[in-house]
């Protein structure tokens, strides 16, 4: 069988709670199938800088590089923390393994499953990616601060864009597009204000486009998506955008197709230079941690991502629907994140 | 009586329908009370510009200064119109007149109103307003592009935050949260990952703050605003942001309580250097205009903005009640914009 060199990173709060069940559901569904999994935990996170006061060390990057694939749950101190630096452990952690091991292509999938209640009173039927850009924009920590605390500051972000971190990851949504039924590319953006950018990415899309003459694409201001998004999010097949834009409006996503306790993510190097690393959209839910209260579906379906990222396409379809079969039953009876988890795995083979 | 110098700016597109309604609205309110107005319409927008080559000539932006203040229909060109460079109107005649009238508070309040039919299920009760800055930030118009057109490309947008332009608008948010009920404001921004910008939004939120000791306050990021927007609506009270995500949020906060054809909004100079401006949430929707199809509404709202801005109260209270009446007894019988507009007009003495 094929040794599948996994690593994982169980994170905070519900972190590992969630990722153990999504670690057992992969185990159950490649039980009958030829790969097997070889995992390495790595304690990473908010506790973990606590005890050490580190949050990703070079020697610990330099380990996940050699690993197949990552599995992520979920980082970040508690809101009202006052140990951790706010934002540290999501910067210095979690951004720093995407933008290290080169994680261009965020990909946000997001489907209404049936039996899932959305808050929309008429919804439709929702089926759509996104592919959110994840090494530049505004994420790029680029920007600076001056006469900090003065009634002079000026503090600046700098949002980058190179044609090609932009071509790359729109070319890619293009790709998906081709294998989807509706081959439709939506470019969000806002080029009316952020003309740099802006034109960038338009002219982009513009040029990928002619490679791909039987995918349609249109484009839309950020501003106007939210307003689709809960008018007519059936409208969209695969979305296009960038690291911030892709950020908010995959929240939004996730809430109009039964919340974030849904929603999966990869953090994708198509190129494949380095591993790729599959999350929750989910945080760190600090007020429900170690209570098995958590919905560990979204770590599953991104494990079933993780699936599909290595060529194991027929796994991934079982675990999801696997996962759209325990979607399908729930009645409103409470479960642990346990019980679902068993649920599921005992789904898939 | 009192006399009022207005600017009525009508726009491109549904502009002019929607605008003649507001104006109809104003005269029928003051038409008991001691004020009148005296109107000045500017033909500015993209029809002037294929006109004339002007956006804002700075003669008549200096003869706009002279006003009490403007009221603004809409502006822009068709989407797929070749003629017009994308954006041009907007920037150099919406934005330029926010900026160059140092409009900091771009207020955009959303109200469920009676009878309005929600996308979503189970709303609630939604009555909040968004404090979103409008002179700084992502829209400060900076950065550039090097190598445009080759592979080499970068294109940078830099979002400048200034203590002073931060202050005043947290400030102004909590004053008109001491005017409401509920008395919370909440701070929407993404701290976490625009750290500098971030760290100035946080620190002037905590210090504002201790200036209204019996006002609560609390923070989200942007990502987690726009699920609490769609599962939660109701929990807003005053809502202050940035430029960028006050522009996003407020198009889906229109989206949940009825659409943009209901969304009001003023461009505000508190300190009164300048004229403020109101106008419509709406852009021009080039592909229904002279059909009188628009809902003027919005167009009315903000006219109702305007009357409080400019200390009728009573006045303003009189619109919003007439258009609440109206609204409570739409029942999908086709109006034509002037219909519902002399509704509303007969409605408000
Ligand atoms: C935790 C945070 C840095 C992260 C992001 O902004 O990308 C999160 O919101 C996400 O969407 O994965
Ligand atoms: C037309 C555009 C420049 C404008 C903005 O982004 O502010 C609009 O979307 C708005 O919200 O008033």
């Amino acid at each position: 069988p094929r040794t599948i060199s996994l690593a994982v990173i169980p994170g905070d709060g519900i972190g590992p709670e969630v990722t153990a069940e999504a670690v057992k559901v992969l185990l159950a569904v490649t039980g009958s199938s030829p790969v097997e999994f070889d995992l390495t935990e790595y304690p990473l996170g908010a506790e973990h800088w606590l005890a050490t006061g580190e949050t990703l060390p070079e020697k610990t990057l330099e380990a996940l590089k050699g690993h197949d694939a990552i599995l992520f749950g979920a980082v970040g101190a508690a809101p009202g923390d006052t140990q951790i630096p706010s934002g540290l452990i999501e910067r210095e952690l979690l951004l720093k393994l995407r933008f290290s091991l080169d994680h261009y292509v965020n990909l946000r999938p997001s489907r209404l499953y049936p039996g899932v209640d959305s808050p929309l009173a008429a919804p439709g039927d929702v089926d759509f990616i996104v592919v959110r850009e994840g090494t530049e924009g505004p994420y790029a920590g680029n920007g600076g601060v001056l006469r900090e605390g003065t009634p002079q500051e000026i503090a600046t972000e700098v949002s980058l864009n190179t044609a090609y971190g932009v071509e790359r990851v729109v070319r890619d949504a293009f790709v998906r597009a081709a294998a989807r039924p509706r081959r439709h590319v939506t470019l969000v953006h806002k080029h009316n204000v952020l003309v740099n950018a802006g034109r960038l990415w338009k002219r982009t899309v513009e040029k990928v486009a002619q490679e791909f003459p039987d995918i349609t694409h249109d484009y839309l201001h950020v501003d106007a998506a939210t307003i689709f998004m809960v008018s007519d999010p059936s409208r969209f097949d695969v979305i296009v955008t960038d690291n911030l834009f892709g950020d908010i409006i995959t929240d939004l996503a996730a809430a109009i197709t039964g919340g974030i306790g849904l929603a999966a993510s990869g953090n994708i190097n198509m190129d494949r230079t380095f591993p790729s690393m599959f999350e929750p959209v989910h945080g760190s839910a600090p007020d429900i941690a170690g209570q098995q209260k958590a919905d560990p579906t979204a770590a599953i379906l991104s494990a079933a991502l993780l699936l599909r990222h290595l060529g194991f396409d027929e796994e991934a379809g079982r675990v999801e629907s696997a996962v759209a079969e325990d979607l399908a039953g729930r009645d409103g009876t409470r479960r642990t994140t346990a019980e679902v988890g068993n649920a599921i795995a005992a789904a898939v083979p």
